[in-house]
This record gives C-alpha cells, structure tokens and sequence, in this order.
C-alpha cells in the first residue's frame, strides 16, 4: 500500500571511552560522523556526561564495550542511555562489541548472580531500544533480552584470516574444553577441518597431559578456538597440551582478547604460533606483541548499523548461526 | 536477633493434568496431601479451573510438566496460577519437572522467536514468586527469570544406575552431538569415565559413520548422554555409529523421555541395549517398552520442596553444578 | 503546521493458523498479500516459527482466531508476536476475529481464574501494540487492554440479512436469557422489533416452558439473538421454548459459531428455521448444515485495518456501540 | 506440616472522608478501633495526609467509597496508599464501598476513556495489595484488577427487607432497563419472584408508556432492581410506566445511592412507595427523606475484613455470585 | 545519511478547563487550533470526556495546570490521556504551566506521602510520553519521571519586567526565606543586583522583625522572589519586615499566584507596591487587584512546543538552568 | 486482634567492600554479625559475588556506600542484591552510608542525565525493599524511589561536636553557598545561633572577597556546613574569605568526607582551624589529617536498623526532618 520512506529520523552515533578507534571504523562504515558528547570522569570515580549537539527525535547509536574496566565502561553507557533518553532521542540502539561479565550467564552455585542477566535488565530498564552486539559467550544471552538484538558473527572473519594465509593444509580445530565445543565445531565447518577436544581433568587445570586430548592432533596443525582469551591460562596450558601429543603448528582464535594479568607473556611463551583476534576490545600497546594479529569488526558492524538504520534485513551473512544440531530432533 | 519461628503459612500443593503420579510421589516425599481442584477441558479445548477448597494465605505449590501436549499444559498452568493468585495466595511456586520448549532457547535464524524465555515472562507476569525445574536444556535459561529459580539435577541418580547394576568397568561416555558435551562432561566425572563424542556432518544426521567419533570407544561400553530424547533420531543414528566404531555395550541415558513419532520403534530396533530416563515425562502404555528403565525423581523433588517451604539450605547434593571449565581463566 | 506524510512504514500482514479463509479475505479487502512464515507443529505439541521476509521498521498485522483448539492457536499468536518483536517490527497489531475464552471474564465463584484478563494480559506483555476484534462477550473486556483496541461490531452485518431476504414482518427479537439482553436489544432496534427475554430457571436449563417467556411472541417470527453459539443447548431449548409459546418461524443469529460437542444436531433437530453466523470462526466440513447461513466479516476487518494503517478514523458505522442506557442517568 | 500460626502483623484500619460513620461500622464488626491520621484540605484543594501511629510492618486497610466529590475521595485514598507505602507497611488493603466511576467501564463511542479501568491502574500502580468492593456495575470489573479483590454482595441485605417486611406477596421485580437484567434476575431468584424489563426506547428516555413494559406486572407490587441510583430520573419514569401499566405498590432497591441533581425531589413525587438502599454511599441530611431507608453493610464489609485478616474463607453467603447463565452451554 | 522529513505526523492541541486563556495563547504561538473535546462534570464530580475528531497516529498536546480545584484538573488530565491514548495517538505530551503538589516533594515527617512523586508515577503509568513545565518548586522534581521533560524557565521574563518598567537602580534581591535561596540568587544574577535573606525564626511565621533580615537592605529598593505565592502569609510578613529594615519600594516576584483563602486582602494591605506573576495560573476576577501585574508565559510555552514537535533544540534561552553553585567542587 | 509475633525471619547483614569498619560498627549497634561472602575483583574489574551461606526466607541488609571507586562500589552493591534476590531472601534493605552520584539530581543543563535518579531506579528495579541512607544531598532524592526508604540525619551527631568541645559561645553558622542554605539553617536552630551566607560571583569560584559574605560575622567564630567535602575548593574559599572579613575560629563540619584530589592539602593550608565529618565514607590513611575530627555513624544507623527489623517507628530523634519553611505558607 504504500512504499517506504527516503524520509527518516536522523542518524546520530556516539563513541563512549572504552574503544573510540573501533567506533570510528563503524561510524565510517556506516556513513556517518561521530556526534559530540562530553564525558569527565571526577577523581571520586563519578562520570558526568553532556550530550553537546540536539538529538530530539533522532535515532541514536551508542558504541561501548564493557571492557576493562568493565564497571567503569559500564556505567558511562547506562548513564549516557539516561541523558540520550531524557533528551528525546526517538530510538536508542546500543552497540556492545564485547559484553562484559557475559560468562556470569547462569548461577553455577547456590547463592550466586546471574551479572550478565543483571546488565541486560540494566540496559532495558534504562530505555534502551535495541541492541547489536558480537559473539556473545552463550547464545541463550539473546533470551536475556526483550527488546529486539542483533547478534553478530565474527568466526567468518576470523576463519578467513586462515584462507587468505593459505594455511588451509593438514588443519585439526580443537576445542581447549568441553564448554567450548560448539564454537570449535562452527570454525571446523567453515575450515572443512576435523575437531578435537581437550578434556583437562587436572582440577587446578595447570598441567598438561597428552591424553586429555580427544581426537587425532599428532602430526597436524592445530587451531585452537575460543571466544575469549582472558588470563590466558587455558590457552596455554592447551596449546603445550597439543605440542605435547605431536601437533605441529598451533594458532588460537578468539573473538575478544581481555588478556588480562600475566596473559601475554604466558602466550608469548607458550607454543602457540600466533594468536588471532579481533578489536572488539581494544588492545593497549603494552598488551601488543609480536605473535597477535588484530582483525578489525569495524567494517563488519557499521555494515549491519546502516543496514539496521535503513530498516533493511540484517542478512545470514553477518548473523550468528549457532543452531545446535539435533534439537527437536 | 529471632529464632526462625514454627509458625508459618500453610503449604498446599496441586497437581495439574501432565504427570499425576510424579506430583503423588512428590506430595508424599514433601509430607502434604495434593489438594482438591477441578479442572475440566471443554470441546473447543478452553480450560475452566477452580479451586475447590481455601488457600488464602498460603504457600502454594503447583506441579505441572509442560509435556505433550505442551501447549494445554502450559495454558492450564497459566490458568491455576491466575486463579491462585486471585484467590490470595501468599506465594506460588511452580514445580515444572520438565520444562517444554526449552530447547527454543535462542534465535538459531533470523526472525525466530524465542519461546523458552516467552515462557518464562509469561510465568513471571501472571505472578509466579519461584520457580522449582530439572534439567533444563541449557543452564542459561535460569537467567530468563529474575525470581527465584531451584534448578535440581538428575545426573547423580542417573549415575547411580550403572553403580547400582555393577556396570562400571570398561566405560566411555559419550555426546552424541557437540552441543551436549557438558552433560556428557558431568557424566562421565560422576562416573570418573572417559569422554568422546559424535560429530556427524551428514546435514541430515541420518547416515552413520565410524569416522564420526572423536575419541576411543572401540571395545568399550558407551553411555550416551543426553538431557532430551524426542524423535530419537540422533540417539539411534548415534548407537549404530557407536557400534560401527566397535563398541560393545551400549547405553542411552536422558532426563527427559518426550519420546515423540516413531521414537519407541527407533530405539527398540536400535543397538541401544537399554534406555535409562527419569519420569519428569509420564510415558504412558504405549511408549513404554522392555529396554525402558525409568528413575523416579519424586523422592529428590519433594525433598527439595520441603526444604524450600522450611527455608533451609537447598544443598549441593541436590543442585545442578554445571559450572563450565575456564570461565574467567 | 503539517501535512500526513504519504511515507510509511510498510504494511505486512499474516495469517496464522485458525481461520486462512477469512485472513485471506481479509488481505484482500485491505489491500496487501499475506507475508509468508513457516509454522510447524511437532508431534509433542511444540510450536516452531519462523518469519520467512523481513519485517523491520513494519507496521505487522496478525489475524489468528483464538478458536478450537484454542489454546494451540493462542500460542501460536503469543510466539509469532514474540518473533516479530526479536525481528524489529516498528508495530504489532492482532486482529482476534474470535476471542476464545472471553466468556471468562469475572470471577463467578471464589477461587476461580479471570482467563480473559489473563490473556489479555499475556497478550500485552508479549509487546502487542494494538488490538481489532469483534464482538466480544462483554463490552468490559475493552478494559482489560490498556492498548489501542478496535472493537468492530457484526450485528448490522447479521441484521441485513433480514433486510435482503426480506424476513422484516412481524418480528420479535428474543433473548435467550438475561444475561444477553442488551445485544438483543441492539438487534431489535436495528430491525426497530420489539423484544422478548426467555427466563428459564431450570437449575439444568434443560427443560422448556412457555411460561419461561417474557414479553408476547405468539404468532410472531422471533429471532434468538446471541453472540457465541457454544453447545447449542440453550439456543435448542430457546427454539423449543418459543414454539411452545407459540411462534412461527424461528431464527438464530450470533456472531461466533464454535458449534461444539453435538451442537449441530441439536440445531438441526430444533425447531429453528435458520442459524445466521460469520466466519470469525472457520466452519470445518462436519460443523456445516444445511440451516446454516455464513456472512463474511473479511470486508468490514479488512476496511478496519485499512483506515487503522492509513491512521483514518475507524467510524461510527464499523464500531460497536453498546451504550448501556441510563448510565449517569 | 504445619500449622497456622497465631502470630500475625498487626492489622491498622484507617476511614478516609466520604463515609467515617459506616467505616466506624466495619471497624467494629471487625474488632478493631480506627487508627489516627490528619487530613489537610488546603484552599486550592491539595491534600496534606500525615499517618499518626507507626504501622511499619502492619496488614493496612482503608476505607474510602469515591463519592461525591469523586476526584478528591480518589486523591484522598491514592494519596493516603502512598504515605502508607513509604511508612513501611507489610500490606494495603483498600476497602471501597462505592466505587465511582464504574459506569465508565468501556468505550461507549469511539475516543472516549475507561475511567474504571483507569482507577484501577491507579491503585495498583501505587502499592496496593488487595481490593474489597460491593456490587459493582459490572462484574467484569474484577478483571480490571491482577491483585485479588473481594466482591460482596448486597442484594441479600437488600431482599432481606422484604422478608423481615411481610411484602412477599404477588411480586414481581423489575429491571429498568435492559442492561440491568441481571442484576434484577438475582434479586428474583431470592424472592422467587418472577421477572420484567422496562425497554423505553425515547431516545430521550423521559416519557413514560405502559407499552414499554416486557412481562406481566398489572394488579402486582413491583420492585425496581438497579445497582445505582444517580440522578433518578430512570427509576422514576420507571415508576411511572409500571404505575400506568396497572403496577400496585412500587419499590426502588439499589445498593449505592448516589442521588445527584434532583433526584430526591424526583423519587419524591414519584409513585414510589419506598426506595431502599445501603450506606455504601453516605447521605447527607439534604438528600434523606421519608421515602428512603438506608440498610447498613458494614457488618458484612466487617465480618469480611475479619475473615482477609484471619486467612479464612470470604465464603459464598458474602460473596457476589452472578455466574451467567449458559456461559460455556 | 538521511535529511529530517518534512512529513510528519500531525499536530494536536487540546486545553482543558484550567486555563484556557493560556491554552489559546500557547496554540496561537504554536500555530495551531486547539481541538475539539467534550468534557462534562457530573453533579457527584465525575467527568466524562470524548475526544471530538481523530487523533489517530497524531502527535497530541494537552494543555492544563493542576490548579484549584487541583485534585479535579488532575483527573481531568489523567481521563483525557486514558481516551487519548486508547483512541492511538502516536504520542502523548503534557503541558502542565503550573504543578500542583509541588511542593509535596519529600518526605518532610515520618509517615508522609511525596505526592509530587505520586503524581509524577500516575502520569507515566497512563501512558504520557513527554511532559513540558514552568518553574517546578524544586528542580529535583524533573528526576520523578523517566520520560523526557521540558522545564521551561520563567525568570527573565520576569526579571524584564524591571528592565521595561526603568526599575533597575539601587536593587537587592532577597529571598522570603532560608529554602528558596537559590531562586532569589537567579533573579539577583539576571539583575545584577546584591541578595539578601529573611531568617524568621518565629514558628509561626506570623511576627515581624528586623532583626531577621540578613544582608543589607535599608534605602533600597527591594524585590522578593518566590516561584509560588500561595496564603501570601509569608511574603506579607516579608514585605513588612523589609519595611521595618528600612527597605523603600518593595516588589514581590513570582511564577505561579495561587493566591488561596485571604492572599489578596494579604497583600494588598501590605507595603508591597506591585505583585509581578505570570498567567500559569488563571486569575479570577475575584483575585484580581490593582498591584498585580500579570506577564503571560504563553508565547514562551508556544515556542517550545512548537520547536519540540518540529525536533529542534529548546535551547538555552528557554530553559531553566539552575545548576547549583560547587556541585563536584 | 493479634499481638506482634516474636517469631521472625531471620535478619542477616552483609558488608561490602566500600566501610567494612562502619559496617562492622552497624553490625555491632544492631546486635548482629555480619555474614559471610565472597567478592572477588577480577583484573579487567569483573567482579564475582558467592554468598557463603543460606539467606533462604531471611530479611537481609547490605551495607555498602557509593564511594570512591563509586561505580565498582555501585556494581558491588547491584551484583549482590541480584545474588540475595535469586536465593530467595524475604527482603533486601540496602544500607546506602553515603549515596554517590546525589549532586546529579536534576538536569542542569540540556541533555544531562539525572544519574542520582537512575540509581534508584537500578535499585528498585533489581529488587531492593527498602533503602536505608544518611542525609542526602537533596530531599527530593526520597521521591526518586517508590519503595519505603528511611532517610537517617546526621546534623545532630555533628552539632553534639560543639556541645561536648564547649565551643557554643559567638557563633554564626554559614552556608559556603545559596544552595545549601536550608542545611546552615538546620545546624544553626541545634545551636542557636545566626546565620550568614557566603555568595561568590566569581564565574571561577576561586577569589575571595569579604564582600561576599551575606550577614555578619565578624569577630565571631564560624561554622561552614556543607553536606559534601569534596575537592574542598569552595570550603577553603570560603574560610578564607570569613577570615577576611573578620571571623575568628572558623570551623568546617559536612556529613561525608569525598575529600577528593588536593582536598586535604588545601584543608590543612586554610585558616579553618577543625574539620567536622562523619564515617560514612571510609578515610584511607592518605586522607587523615590533624585538624580531621571523625564521628561515628555506625550507632545511629546500628539502631535504626534495629528498629526496622523490629517494626518499631524509627523516630523523630534519628529522622531527618528538614521541612523547609513556608511550603503551603
């Protein structure tokens, strides 16, 4: 009945602190320009915040990973939500590259929180509208919300550094433990690749023993899959685990570097050959080193902002297609 | 300060029409008689309750699978609750022994829904203060509420099984999919067993091949794992691959017996020698057959439940710890 | 200071699974071709939706009676609004030609459930924006919204079918008891008859006395005027009771046709003339009989929805105006 | 398990403005002495309300009917639930004999409100527990309430009269209008009388004619069943067209006697031989008169708020039984 | 990406009872007509309203001050947004030039309500999008609503009243007492001129004294400031102990003249030589007198609205900045 | 009808990471020990929350101010109510000493947030009960929550200070500016003495200038009375400016010590002679200086804790009262 309109509310997109050079390559490739906004952290902590350009009846990005600090991070995009909200902006999507505490997705004792549930509440009681965001550590994250969420996919990405090295040869993708399984499978479709897994029984998980690998590794160049690097304890220990049962070269893959405490220098000293990722987190220069290679999501998620923006389906290709097999099956 | 006083609301339970039996096993083992409703279906399927004596301030519990026919048995659930709580309640509490749709816990595609969170606004809203369940699909959906949640395991008395039929030498466990690795994790722990799993790339799952298995399973005896059978198609794609890869006894073990299409015929032609579930599900006659064991969970439920009304510790011997290795490392 | 704008959202409309017939006519009388989503009902009963063209920034309309089996179809409606919701629709509006359960609307008893406030509510928590239906039970349930609702009315649409076929001597308009008065009376001044009332207070209502009769109907054509016809005893009883009392030919007209249990021989064996119904609720092959009579609605919903997109005021002549008299009075 | 304990939160009853004289009845027939509040009217109509006893922890109740004038009994009681909130009660309860507004309870036309709906939404959005009400215009006005409400009914009180008053003989009860049959068919069954209804269709509704009466009423006492009693002008031409259609001794029973403009001087000079009403509504000394006599239900509103209070069954002699006939038949 | 769309939907303005004077003022700098509604009020205080043309998919303006009688122009407006939300307005402001209760905006004893607050909660909770006021009482009052508000800032129009009228020689400003200190200080900084404060001690604020004058006001020309003048107690008393100080000319400022019980005998008896208020508030006759000047707010309000429906900034010039002196210092 | 039960549930109080001396100081005033749990902060500021034993069915307080780490601290405080909340407390108070983030309380200038709002509303929304808190900035702050909320005052503990140290001869009590006015107010009805107001012009707040000061006080010893010291410039202006205009001791007195970047240094190089503060906010060690005097809370709030758990009034002694003059005058 009718056709749908060149006319629309105005994009207006703001980077916050936690990655400004990520938010510049999205807001590039969407098309637009950064908005004004200014942001002072008070020596108490306080963070106080002014919308410096007129946002009424705009629609309105705000790109923000909860990263370290995360609490810090968090709270200048929940009170940034309050301010665009309070200046009438006619939508408010908030862009998440990385989702902090997104592995607090479930009570794994008695008598703990469920942070990453928290944080979705958070963000939709405080007025949020939508929200895209980038290989979540658990799909069922997607549930936590109400409100209609974008969830990117960044494997493809990832997978392609592995095309375009032509390092497609004698591959064997390894999940580093049991929860991790499906993330590694996804890798091994687009790799063509068979899958291993690392069952560390070790209850301290710091040794490493030829028979927690299940699966033939010996011989074969190993990519071991994550979403996360955090300590990177486990990585290590996995990629001397695979050294230890005959691997020969051997990558680790993940979508968000926290590489917190002594991360880099346990994977600089580590067998690991090299370590991809990508800059959903942005990475300080003294987390830089010379087997890292950064694979920016920018181009990625400003294509599916604009598309977002111009009510245009966000396609299978930029999606995260995670259907485990076999369910109602 | 104050001793925990004596006095209390009085507990009342109710069982709905899905599993009549579990809920008396459960009444029992929690020490209350079920309570007088009437509950009548009417042609066109509208559902009319009333409850036919007072539960004015009362601490009600209500028993109800959402199983076959999932979509009556959720409505009549919804229904009590609303006359439960218009009837002056002081608290409600739904025992859900098996948690239909659990498995539509994510948007897998684009423009999906997801119903298991649905499910879970849908409770919330009509007023439900806490919720009891048994292994859900994915830990996850504990976070898709924000009242309390008791998420009680089988896996032990599951276990138990194989300690208590002296069938503990020479054991694998093993997933039959990669998205089920954790349970079959747990498992094979309890069991202090090895792992392995399938990883059938047919897109239809509907061929075997000894190649498929990650893991050694030859001349051993493999428990297959899983938290749901329904159509049985994997279980039984899954025991031939075993048996093609040379293994010797094998075993299915789920929580769940949906049990649905030719699921029986599958398996009773199947290599499976015997299928070991729990009633969370009530089978009736015609699913039932001579490899079938069933495990009752009603003692654990209702010992939970007491404990629940008596506000004492649900303790770790009751509660699924399915904490996954690594998070934060 | 403007002009409406011609640029819109896109229309999209579905029809789910109750009533494709009237969704279809419906489609057509507003102009636009059904959207195309994949339901699959499993053999457990559980729901599987998915949206096959993208909806984002649509103004949705889903058409889905809440009729027989009615609580499948309910859920059906809850998880396709679910999915529209995820996937970004700019709104979501239902069309419920048919409301089941809306003759539970009050507490008739203690510790009885309000179902239609339930799913009125379910419905509104689920992200519904607005709401068209027809003729419900009582004028109240307009309040258990706090949505937009469109409440059309079909009497004028029945009451022509007397003008047509030009039935307009000597008539009485008949209710089949007190609780229906005022749609009766709406009828009888729509064809300006004067009115009867049937009091029957046999405890079973399953006897006739024309001493039931309130108001002259002997030798005069009455017309039983109801909106639902259920099990059809009350309206067989009705019939019997007039001709009792001395009537001549004897008609029933109501706007929902659930006809249930062995509602179609109990009409066919009665002394009614015709049944005058609409197809707010799709008559399978074994309900139709050669008494009934079926007015379509499609073009009055498909008007409705019409002006309702293009923001045109739905008019005096499409609304059911149930002024009680007297009110403030 | 256990048993109900004797321990309980304290229970505080606070009268609000409209009717301190029944509210001294309901507070005596339930045991308890009204607490202390001061209640400022400032000149430009704010309302200043300071609680005077500490109730942190108590079971509230207020008594307040929205009567004249209606908008500053509403602000009274929305108010005072706010001070109680905030003062830490453990529940409110709101005991409302009148609640005005109620004729408002749909859309009669297009753009109009549903005020009754929205006082509702009122009370539960300010911390409101539970609702005590009497004969409300429609009983489908539970369902604009989720908390649990209690609905009393008077027409016993009120069919009592004739009893201790020897005038059950040759009855016939009278509904005025069409919309209240209802509530006249009730008041017949408990004098087991037989029914008629006034269908007066002047649009103006203020000329009387014999014509207009449905059923036999000539030679008999008549009595006028209305639930309110506004401006009288209905039940006073009503009076009229049974006195012309040959009635004998005329009665007026309601159970809210709001008796706004002239109604006393109409009721008056009417052929009414007595209008019997309650004192859910208080009158002042302006508006009695020779002909009425004012029925008290603050006993029943206090035995009820005896029995909320205790846990015990507000059971079927109190409760406000209008069940439909031929609902689901 | 995108330009700001000239379509738009269309604008709407209703004035209710309060004041429509200003109503018609702000419309005619809106450039709009106000719409057509009725409102009738009912003998016993209940009002009844219908919308008169379609608001459907409009953006809709409703203008009223919560004035005297205040508890009726506030259900006036809660009524008017229930109909206009459910007749589908695309959004709801309203413009409320004077917010009675608030000064209800805290709990100032124990067991007191923060009805400012209430009112705020009954507003968002009927669905009002946006809200545009005039000198709240307390700035704080703009954090009782989540949704976008406009406070719009009286003081220079009324500090230009000094500059038209060559009155600004020789000024102090000073505030009535210790808690308005903060608006005597705005006008004192518009004006350039010192600031002095009243400290009455004296419980009853009934006795003057010059000692409770602190700073300088003897041979001065003074103006006191207040954003309400309601009884007129305090800022005759004021007047006169500047008097007493040796002040000369005395003016007394204020948005909003509530002028209750003896206000104007008050003041006209006082030594204030002119009373400046703005017309928030509409002044009968009967409060009208010959020191009263009235300054109308109604193209400062008509801006505003005009530029919020056209999405432009309300810029500074139009607000009201009252940012605390040291806050973070 | 009922005596208050001695039977309660159980009260456990937890302390944060923010005061654990302060906590331990309310615990011991309460007559309770305080419970025990883990936190964990993880290097990239995740922070990990397991209470350490059973709260099932208790009323649980958890105290934690807003301090410096403000948003970690918030974050701590939010995590754990999520963690008592999900297992299954009766109710949650949260014991808030100091509230960060109260001097955002309104929007200042366009497009600001209102954080000290928003904060609430992340409270309320997580679950809290109850909030227990220590003269806030502003009493409005208690109409930004809807839960009951006791507002505790320190001004009396801080006035005892001069009362004990004989210091009450020739006082004048000052507000440092025109914004906390009613607080100078407050201390100087405890002691009796006059008041005077500090009122910079300077854009920059950093001269001084005797001039500035509003009443008298030279020759006389001085009390400057803020709420909050935080960077101390304006404190330190101001004692200088009161020495050169004449004041002799010249003492500082503020209920939370934020003593933020140079705070101390430009105390202890000022001519105030003493600093006046409470514990609500833990001094480090860095942050101790000679002329701090520290006050403790710790019995005040022990005890009003107390009370609350007993439901008995929290009286007038401990309840800030700070009725500002005049309202409805």
């Amino acid at each position: 009945m009718a056709n749908r309109s060149e006319a629309k509310h105005p994009l207006k997109m703001f980077a916050l602190n936690s990655n400004r050079s990520l938010a510049e390559k999205i807001a590039a490739a969407a098309g637009v320009k950064l908005g004004q906004a200014t942001i002072k952290h008070f020596s108490d902590g306080e963070i106080s915040i002014t919308v410096d350009e007129s946002i009424r009846g705009d629609d309105v990005f705000l790109v923000q990973s909860v990263s370290d600090p995360v609490n810090t991070m968090l709270m200048e995009l929940l009170i940034m939500v309050d301010a665009v909200r309070r200046a009438s902006a006619h939508s408010i999507t908030v862009v998440i590259p990385y989702y902090g505490y997104s592995r607090a997705d479930r009570k794994a004792r008695s008598r703990e929180p469920i942070t990453a549930k928290l944080i979705a509440s958070l963000l939709e009681d405080d007025g949020v509208n939508r929200v895209v965001t980038l290989d979540l550590h658990a799909a069922q994250l997607q549930g936590f919300f109400d409100i209609p969420m974008d969830h990117l996919e960044a494997t493809p990405l990832l997978a392609n550094y592995f095309v375009t090295h032509h390092l497609l040869d004698n591959l064997v993708v390894v999940s580093p433990d049991h929860a991790g399984v499906s993330k590694a499978r996804r890798m091994a479709e687009l790799l063509k690749a068979p899958l291993a897994i690392i069952d560390n029984r070790d209850p301290k998980k710091s040794t490493t023993s030829a028979d927690a690998v299940i699966g033939s590794v010996a011989g074969k160049n190993a990519i071991l899959v994550d979403d996360i690097i955090d300590t990177a304890v486990r990585i290590s220990i996995s990629a001397q685990t695979l050294k230890d049962a005959g691997a020969q070269d051997i990558y680790a893959v993940a979508t968000h570097p926290v590489f917190s405490q002594n991360a880099v220098k346990l994977m600089a000293t580590s067998p690991l050959k090299k370590v991809i990722v990508t800059d959903s987190i942005q990475l300080p220069a003294a987390k830089q080193f010379d087997k890292v290679e950064v694979i920016s999501v920018g181009d990625l998620m400003g294509q599916a902002i604009r598309r977002i923006y111009l009510e245009q389906s966000v396609g299978q290709l930029f999606v995260n297609d995670d259907l485990a097999e076999g369910d109602q099956a």
